[in-house]
């Protein structure tokens, strides 16, 4: 996510299945699609006769910290060979290829991955040419086909994207749906007494203000705040917080109308020094 | 995914929540992001004060054809302009803020999204600058945080790959989990007579060629054979097939056969001859 570097204090998550990028044609996207594999937690990179070479200067600066896995990125001349060690392999394409496979999202082809590496057969997850994919010749040598669920009027993703979503449904897998962090643990809710003590004072304050304009509708328009209140789940800590919310604007309001009150009493007084030296003839 | 271009003759998919990036650095993430949004179905895109100023020719190049998108953006000096008209927003952080507010995955946060919408409530996802995300502050402005399951170790992703995330999270919550196509309809499975009637003739060639070379182990070798052939769930079509590829091997082989009696017979009778030449004294 932006706004969040690489931080070497903590493990570097590793493992997955491998991904092969099948004759990348631009540095940029295998740094890209490294970047995304690190991300999310996969590192072994098969890349299959890189148009530009290897290694590639701009692979290395889109991969934005993720080094080692281009470091370790392991050079075929064609998929075949690539897939060697393979127990499973899928194909992604946006395309139908009329062939009899399986056809997966990246969520149901993570859950398969994660089944078949536990039990110990190695999977492949691979990508084609930024232009035109893979060939129908490379798809027939994998098991199953991985499509994602685009726009059909504009279905050409980024190569790296592609990558990204694969490797974020691996790691939504791999982590069982965990997330780096949850929302700061809760304190329990408020006893009852407290929120009634609450709801006392603020009823109390909001009289004495002069809230409830009509007596006939005053006591609906009390269960309307208290059911404001109650659907918050409000908290022990909360209560004390909105406490002193009511205290600070009851106080204000005494403030603010004692310097009223002040101020009436300086111009009354002054009204009153000038009417004294009109009267005296000044 | 690499490999399919746009396709004018299929509908836009258009809709879903607007998406917000705060003091977007650069044009070229704000067009992948564009483009993230297209291939994935959502539309609406709104940009707090980018930095290079717009429009940016940069970004219309990295949109890849999202034109569209860039064009119908919406400027805003501050995201708390940007949030107007919006009921719900969700802030994209990969930090913990230690605020009380929910913390969904991309997949939580679509089908919050999904759920909202559909209920009139519009909803915005939330992304911050590339280097520093979203401020505490901004962060405060929304209902709820959506983060995803990365790397402790190497957390920072690009910015038009986490929009990319979103968006395919929505898309997949939008379509129910649907694929752009799926495998081909399926013949049903064969007829068991017709399968049997494949054994049989598989065996029977297995027979004649030779393979069972022990009389004793036969049967368990037949066994493993059809057990092969039973686990792939084979179909008429299929059947015919391997009728044929079994009928092509025996003839391939009496052909090699014919070829090399052929071939004996011509050296045979070519020995013939030279005893005869060597008998006449030539």
């Amino acid at each position: 996510m932006p706004g969040s570097g690489t931080d070497s204090t903590k493990p570097w998550t590793a493992g997955g299945p491998a991904v092969i990028l099948v004759e990348p044609q631009l540095g940029e996207n295998i740094g890209s699609a490294a970047r995304a594999m690190g991300n999310f937690g996969l590192s072994r990179l098969r890349i299959v006769n890189p148009r530009e070479g290897w290694p590639n200067e701009k692979a290395r600066i889109f991969s934005a910290g993720a080094d080692r896995i281009l470091e370790q990125a392991e050079l075929f001349p064609d998929l075949r060979a690539a897939l060697s060690g393979t127990r499973y392999a899928f194909a992604a394409t946006a395309r139908e290829r009329g062939m009899a496979k399986p056809v997966l999202g990246a969520d149901g082809a993570a859950a398969e991955t994660l089944a078949r590496l536990s039990s110990g057969e190695d999977v492949a997850l691979v990508f084609g040419r930024e232009r035109t994919g893979l060939y129908t010749e490379e798809v027939s040598l994998c098991d199953a086909i991985l499509t994602l669920p685009v726009n059909p009027a504009f279905a050409s993703l980024n190569l790296a994207t592609c990558v990204a979503v694969a490797a974020y449904e691996w790691s939504k897998a791999a982590s069982a749906g965990g997330l780096p962090f949850a929302p700061p643990d809760r304190s329990p809710l408020a006893d009852k007494a407290d929120l009634f003590a609450f709801f006392d004072h603020l009823e109390g304050a909001l009289e004495e203000a002069g809230f409830f304009r009509s007596a006939e509708k005053q006591p609906s328009t009390t269960r309307n705040i208290r059911n404001i209140f109650h659907r918050l789940g409000l908290t022990k800590q909360d209560l004390a917080t909105l406490h002193g919310a009511v205290a600070a604007l009851v106080e204000g309001r005494e403030g603010r109308e004692a310097r009223k009150a002040e101020n009436n009493a300086r111009a009354a007084q002054k009204a009153v020094e000038r009417r004294a030296r009109r009267e005296s003839g000044d």
